[in-house]
């Protein structure tokens, strides 16, 4: 198995990159796998030097581009031909990978892997579904932003792949799924979500109905639908609040030099709800829905974050993942085919 | 001037929006403002009679009924017309009071108050308006769940709303407006935020554009708009990350004796935090578009939040908010207008 990894993506490319997949072939000894890193080879080169490795298991193929942070995303396989990431995702393409990451510009991974590589047959729209992990266990969300406007069979299908990710990734036999809402009950919510709610109770299993965001943190479901927006913005809130409760703290702490002076005896207690938290412990956001595996992983991602995408990625491969998700979409496409009718007529 | 406050309504009613009532009067001593408690008269005499008070400055109008917490709010004003929450709305639509307060099902108060109190002429969907404290100052968000479905000229008429609110409440000479979405650019975003945004920059003075999640922290907007959705989960999740990170930090601490034993050393820091952090030092959430001051408080509020929403209602009322709006409504009609006429083409 080749996994295909965009070695100059991200806010600490290449280093943090390169160490992520030497800290995976350490901790994955299987010879089967190996990793092909994608960048400029004298750079590459010049940076695995630094560690001791067996040939076989890293291969560096060259690409002369990169696509910036900040790049606008639509086109990227036409502006973009020679870079890394439209590099990698097309060794995915031509069989010589199977699967790709990478934590450069997200939007352009999204827009290159659904250009360039094949939607699973039946599935309308690919959708992210990063693990969030809570006091509760934590669940996977889908959609997390691949998808801005959605009909109520859409979330059906992220429901059928959530799913299929969540046995096979977090060994949930029978997942519990939810329908992210404003309310519990069922008369609850916006046009899609009522619509939704139904077709998801008629045609997913263990299906728990609406849940609120306060569910969210006590382990009310495993898998957590909704749509890209919502998603997203809930995604990057949690991110933000985080974050800034944490400075906020720091600068009250500053006032009162006693709790000041007693922050280090918290230190371990605090050391260990960051690592509960840590978004890098969770390997990146899968793109379910394409006949291949590809996983963003964040800007900022250091080595552990690129070693946790490289064990799921490998691990969706060898669980065969693409084919339990097609089967799942193949047994609801006429919900699909339903709602699109309708949404035409 | 009166305020009609449903002294039934909330986890700890009563007592505590008594005790809120006469928290509030002391501390706003002007003679001509006068609470009117709505609820059983046997039980609010009793409550009333532990306080010294002049007996000009409190109302007490007997309603024989209440509403649950759980209660179906759609037809509330025909299902319970005794209760303590609708005798409130009632009130004000007989000119009885300038404003009306409940902590009671947040659900029936819309609904009661969008079938009892007319809108401002031009408003299409009035919308609940909370401030959310932040580092970076905080903002108003405007809708936080009275619309789940919405246009663009909705958010227009949100905007011109909450510009007022805030405004006269947080005396923001010029609020800055943005448009919350999942990315800065323009060009991102739902159908929905695609097209607000156009029309926000050509009709909101000082409109700042996209703001994402992330920029809810820094203070990059004062008025924050959104459809009732996006806006309702946001607050719920805030709300449930903030509870659930206290409890997951303190299960934590237990593993960690030493940090246990210091804690209390962090406690002057840690309640500075909450202060900033506490909804209920800002007075509850107006439902903006109507031709009367309507104030939702939380189910949880204490007399705290009680004696704030009561300076929030009567500041609302002495500065004419009501029509500020109308002003500000009545020259934007023509977008309303116009989005309708596409909307119903």
């Amino acid at each position: 198995m080749r996994i295909a990894l965009d070695a100059m993506g991200g806010d600490h490319a290449p280093e943090q990159i390169v160490e992520g997949t030497f800290d995976f072939l350490r901790e994955v000894p299987d010879q089967d796998i190996t990793v092909v890193l994608v960048g400029h080879q004298d750079v590459l080169r010049e940076t695995v030097r630094k560690y001791s490795f067996d040939p076989h298991r890293i291969h560096i193929v060259h690409a002369s581009d990169t696509v910036a942070m900040d790049e606008k995303p639509a086109r990227i396989v036409k502006t973009k031909p020679e870079s890394s990431l439209v590099r990698a995702v097309k060794l995915v393409q031509s069989n010589e990978a199977s699967g790709v990451i990478s934590a450069g510009n997200t939007g352009a991974l999204l827009s290159a892997s659904l250009f360039l590589l094949k939607r699973i047959p039946g599935v309308r729209r690919p959708a992210l579904c990063p693990f969030i992990p809570t006091p509760g266990g934590g669940f996977v969300l889908c959609d997390a932003g691949a998808n801005v406007d959605v009909r109520a069979s859409d979330l059906v299908q992220f429901a059928v792949m959530a799913r299929a990710y969540s046995i096979h990734l977090f060994d949930h036999p029978q997942p519990r799924t939810g329908l992210l809402n404003i309310g519990t009950e069922p008369g609850k919510g916006n046009e899609l979500t009522l619509k939704a709610h139904d077709l998801l109770a008629e045609h997913i299993p263990d299906f728990v109905g609406n849940v609120e965001p306060r569910d969210l943190f006590i382990g009310k479901a495993d898998v957590v639908v909704c749509d890209g927006f919502v998603g997203n913005i809930l995604v990057k809130f949690g991110e933000g609040l985080i974050k800034n409760l944490t400075e906020w703290a720091k600068e009250k702490l500053k006032r009162h030099p006693i709790a000041l002076f007693s922050l280090p005896l918290m230190r371990p207690a605090l050391k260990d709800l960051a690592h509960d938290m840590d978004h890098e412990e969770y390997g990146g956001w899968p793109l379910l829905g394409l006949n291949s595996v590809a996983i963003v992983c964040h800007g900022s991602s250091s080595a552990k974050a690129i070693k946790n995408a490289l064990k799921t990625a490998t691990r969706c491969v060898s669980e065969n993942l693409i084919n339990s998700i097609a089967t799942g979409i193949n047994a609801h496409l006429d919900i699909s085919q339903e709602d699109h009718a309708l949404a035409t007529s």
